[in-house]
């Protein structure tokens, strides 16, 4: 069976545990494959690495385990208990591959809460580090690939990243131990030096500098991001086509969002906020023509533990101008939306990878709320764009 | 300009008022196109009949006219009194056109309304005077093409409709006075015969007899149908391809309709109900692959009036099986809605008819919540599939 | 410590189960008192009989176990495992004391499902074992009191109740075998005969009859009834007083409920939903003057277990006849929402008893949908008759 | 019949028009009396002044007419059209008794809004002159009374009030030109200190200070305030009773209001929110006992103009701490809501100043968000005040 080493950034977070705890349940047959678009029709016609191979490390810089996630998850009625029973003991082995991470310029709202970090001299170290890292991962647990996958906290945007747009602009900055990259983009750095795919499941900076990019199709490296598209933007991307192509005219689009893990106490404060409601109302703006008035916000209500519920109102006009409206509410578990998206991504960037397919990989863009270098957001045309590229390799992956 | 006959079976109704009422105030350029497929990208590249160019006419069995259906429509807050005043004389002059139509096995909820209809001695008699009406006011109206729209009350589905498999079934149904065949199914044969394409814009039987279709395809006459698809049925058909493609397994989906107007008085009937539920629940059932929890349910709450709230909850299960739900409710004007698809139809029939398309069109699909002939439901796919009807025509039509 | 005995018809059942882990968790201090009326002001004033002296016993007519419905509810979500872990051992031994019931008259949903049940030659006898059964638990147990509580399934409206108006003609009707007479009054009979406290937290029959509320009050001996109040009718009696007094007609109001457990299954059965929604509408009307739309669904949807969700829909006119409108889902767990309730009328009525309040009990009134002899259906006037029966024991109970 | 004087603050507004037209509307007999809480039990048994013999005048510091507000209001579905046509003439007549405004500390978004206003050279000039238009009003119009009514623009929260504490330190501020008594305080200290009854309808400071409490006390002039209480807050109040009374603890209550109106658009600025807030999430404080999580938000939306929608999300746990929640939309009109409420307060306060009732009037505490001097926030008790006072007059008033 093929080995893929899976180093997640921030792998004592829910997103992270309730990937592993899910993985280690279907190696065991505990549970189906439920949630996963992999396990379904177009993506089971490609050859993927199987989810029973997957081999997990990772960086935090919370002093709490794997372990410990899973139970309080399974508290607030995320992972059914019996679940997270069966699989602890694989999660105890997992921690002892978890390394401490670096929070370099991640925001005040992470940094308030760092338990544990590496600080090396200079970036340059720290790259150095983290390369070593990954690196003696692979060679001890002997994996055939190693993706990188940032699910760590949301970092605030960067400011001006065009001064990055250069490989050689960030291998300076590396160079004259430039505090201003942030975490997020040194992981990646350090991940596609080495020729190691790397998936950007956060609104973070990660490899989406032009320079990254650009290292990245030097190196012919498969990457994808950014912040994964799980509960009220999916339904955005699901339901705003309708509205254009029935030409519903959208006058505004309220969108509330209550939520209570720790992604909702990072995200009160409003610089870390600010990456993801740009990617939560880009969505929209990339749907839409007309001018509307498009507003989302995201509030933290502990009670509600790692569940959310979005709601929104949608007011349109339509036949002599009339008009009209919808609301909906969404109750997820983010967690357990996000979990099996981050394994898909998983094999279908080793998929890539195998097949010499090098940078963006723009057949991902459904998985995505700002999927980096495609301009659609319809979610059933970038379902088209995957059925695409399973297309493409039919007769050739057998 | 072209002249497009419009014979609307239904003429006093709501939706077909508020057509009429749409299309002579978008020819006093009193309003825009909102809510006009064919006013936008893809269709507008098709060289389409204008609206403009409308001529109405019809059948009703009801004893108001269109004039009143359209005050009765304003003062319910659906149509702005300023346009209906501003297209009041041009109502006045369609109302001279409306003949007393027939209302032959329409159901005791229609039947018990019925003011006014014509019955002649037999069912060969009947469709010879609607044959001589349709052919009139082409004669009169020196129009160019004559479509025929069935907007009227929805009738109970026919038993058993494989006995009218075949033209001369039909043929001998109608020659031997068989009084099963409802009024819908005569309107249609009677417009087939001479040529007149035919859209069944309701659930009733209409032109979905295999009888009818193959007279369709003999006599080379588009036709399409059935049900419009305007509210919840749409909404349903936008987002159940989400949960279909991320994986996400539906569990129930209740629906639950309230509305105020004639329409659902008639559907308080169970007879006449039948054929509504089958189509609205047929959607999900074409979109989703698993067994779930299906039901919908439509009552009649007059305070309402032309307005209908749908009130839909989904719970579905995902990653690890939890289970998760959305809820949404719907709020719109069901005349408003209908209307701008009734000329969208039109027009894209015309083109059909122009171009010598005959038999079903199943570019129409995102049309209807029934498409006859076309198992997609996927409302993407099936905007797709009018999307490739408009560029196979590119660079034809000019 | 007083020990209060409580016959439960119905035990296997969710609320009579939910109700016995609740108050053996008190017991045993694994639990706090959330959701008792009866814990905390006014009625913590009162010297009210322990939840820690309460020795369950009761009567079902099936084959399942107060263990096994416990654990079936933990895994839906509705009781904590833990807790029902903690009291498992309790819960054997209550299994001991449940004898089989009578399902006469109970109609055609319940009869179906009947596993065991006992029929005499008669109802004279059928009343004589209930009495003999009753009496045996009191004498076993060594209770102070018995109080008799039907927690059982909904049984059909009885057709001409007026029939049994006096104590002779429901002591004749015993004497000649009348069959028409239901489980629920028998019980109820049986109990009142020997002095027992009984409550009707159903909608069925039960003590309703004329003739055995004049029993009750020959005998003094305090019931009440009918229909516990727990979700939705529970926040129509506390909204609608609030449109009543500020002069805003309702024009329609529009209740849907979907439940999955098996009192939902029941009340598929038009038969005995009957029941159930005259109590539910009948709350607005007592409240609300104006004619209005009013109707209530019950639908079944498994997929919801124990939890109910209720959507109710609420037109109403102000100022200037303007129309505007209320939404709301309650999302609960109903028999979360109606065990402490039984436990609170349990510990209230024996109050009562022991004052010698004997007949219908009017202070009760917030705790049912239809509080027999009460016309007063807003919430919180119902509650100031609970606050002055208080009042009234104020320097009596110490 | 009595000639009442109602002097409105703010009367170009949407409030103060509703008020007016409707009142003329239900002179002229073209409406009912929907809304108006003393047009029925328990009120309607007092000797009120009637709303024929409502004289208008009033001060605002825009440009606009109460003719345009009433003419916009009619256009977006508030105010039905024949009914502004209706009393058209009534409101020119008005137009002319409406004074140009002070609008001294009224904060950022006021300030930037004024179209006129007048600036005398000092505070205590400024007083002179509303006291000055107030008496003009009273002798040119003939009335037996004045109200003054303060429905203007939302004022931001004055810091430190206790510094007007009593009425000499109010007296030493106007003497001293102090700029930091805000327009409300002003508008009200100048009403009392002649002995006309003032309502303050808004959260801004009014006669909330001390030192004008104690004015009215030692005037014998009643007055009241804070902040109508219409939608959200209203159901609130009668809805937390209910969580309360059953032991259900709130866990968290999440409002979220959007809007498009005037008032909106000065909410949005954080300064003049701030009041606002403030006594929205007190009504609950006031109810609920537990700590919970409390935020309410109110946001600008264009689109929805004089519409208000309220989205409500409470979580409690009840029996087992087991979390259940309820949602609630409620979508009204604010100025239809507000309007009658206007009205009723002016005729209770004539009642009041009929009878010799001066100082605070706590019979009216459930017209407001804040009552002044009243601790008591569950609506139904509120109601109950009401009531009493009415039976206090009970045979007096004939
Ligand atoms: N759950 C979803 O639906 C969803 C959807 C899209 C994106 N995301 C994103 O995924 C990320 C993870 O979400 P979550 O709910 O698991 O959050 P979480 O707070 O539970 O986990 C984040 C983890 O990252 C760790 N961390 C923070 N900074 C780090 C650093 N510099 N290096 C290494 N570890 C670091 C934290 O200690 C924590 O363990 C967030 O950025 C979130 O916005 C989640
Ligand atoms: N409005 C929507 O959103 C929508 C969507 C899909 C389908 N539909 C269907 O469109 C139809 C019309 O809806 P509506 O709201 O206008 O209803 P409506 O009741 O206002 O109008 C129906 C008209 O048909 C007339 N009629 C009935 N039987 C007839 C007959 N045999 N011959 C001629 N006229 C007859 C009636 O007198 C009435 O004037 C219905 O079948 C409805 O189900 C409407
Ligand atoms: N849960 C609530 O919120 C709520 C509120 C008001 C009223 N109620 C009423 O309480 C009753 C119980 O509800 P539930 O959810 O526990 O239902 P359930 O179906 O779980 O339990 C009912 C029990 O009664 C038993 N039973 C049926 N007929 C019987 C008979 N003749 N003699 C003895 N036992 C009999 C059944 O076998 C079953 O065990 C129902 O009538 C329901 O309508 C419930
Ligand atoms: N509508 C409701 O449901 C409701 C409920 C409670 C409280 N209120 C309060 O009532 C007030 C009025 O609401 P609205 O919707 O009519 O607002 P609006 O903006 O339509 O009207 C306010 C009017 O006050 C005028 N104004 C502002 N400052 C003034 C000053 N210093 N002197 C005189 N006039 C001044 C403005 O020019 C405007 O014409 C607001 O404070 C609002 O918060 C409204
Ligand atoms: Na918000
Ligand atoms: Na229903």
């Amino acid at each position: 069976m093929r080995r893929t080493g899976v180093w997640l950034l921030g792998a004592h977070g829910n997103v992270a545990t309730t990937a592993m705890v899910g993985a280690r349940a279907i190696a065991a047959e505990e549970v189906g494959t439920g949630g996963l678009v992999t396990a379904q029709d177009p993506c089971h016609r490609l050859d993927l690495p199987p989810i029973e191979g997957f081999v997990f490390g990772g960086h935090d810089v919370s002093a709490t385990t794997v372990s410990s996630t899973a139970r309080m998850l399974s508290e607030r009625a995320t992972i059914p208990p019996e679940i997270v029973k069966a699989v602890d003991e694989d999660l105890e082995r997992i921690e002892e591959r978890i390394e401490t991470g670096t929070a370099i310029n991640c925001g005040r709202a992470i940094e308030d809460r760092v338990e544990r970090a590496f600080s090396e001299r200079n970036v340059s170290d720290t790259v150095a580090r983290l390369r070593e890292e990954y690196r003696a991962f692979v060679t001890e647990q002997n994996v055939d690939r190693l993706v990188v996958v940032n699910v760590s906290s949301t970092e605030p945007p960067l400011s001006d990243p065009g001064r990055y747009d250069t490989v050689s602009s960030v291998e300076r900055a590396v160079a004259d131990d430039d505090r201003d990259l942030p975490a997020s983009s040194l992981y990646a750095y350090a991940a596609l030096l080495d020729g190691y795919p790397y998936i950007n499941f956060t609104p973070s900076t990660g490899a989406s500098l032009g320079g990254l990019k650009a290292l990245a199709r030097r190196k012919n490296v498969p990457h994808m991001g950014r912040d994964g598209k799980t509960g009220e933007t999916l339904l955005k991307s699901a339901l705003a086509p309708m509205f254009a192509r029935r030409n519903l005219r959208v006058r505004s689009w309220e969108g509330h969002n209550i939520l209570g893990n720790a992604d909702g106490r990072v995200l009160e404060d409003e610089a870390n906020e600010a990456g993801k409601l740009a990617s939560k109302s880009g969505v929209l703006d990339g749907i839409l023509d007309e001018e509307f008035h498009n507003r989302v916000r995201i509030d933290y209500t502990p009670p509600l533990g790692d569940w959310k519920t979005a709601w929104d109102d949608i007011r349109f006009s339509g036949f002599l101008d009339t008009p009209m409206k919808m609301q909906f509410t969404w109750e997820g578990s983010d967690s357990i939306l996000a979990a099996p998206l981050v394994l898909d991504l998983i094999r279908l960037i080793v998929h890539a990878d195998e097949h010499g397919e090098g940078g963006l990989q723009p057949q991902l863009a459904s998985f995505f709320k700002s999927p980096l270098g495609v301009d659609e957001h319809d979610l059933s045309r970038q379902f088209g764009m995957l059925t695409n590229y399973v297309n493409r390799y039919e007769g050739i992956d057998d």
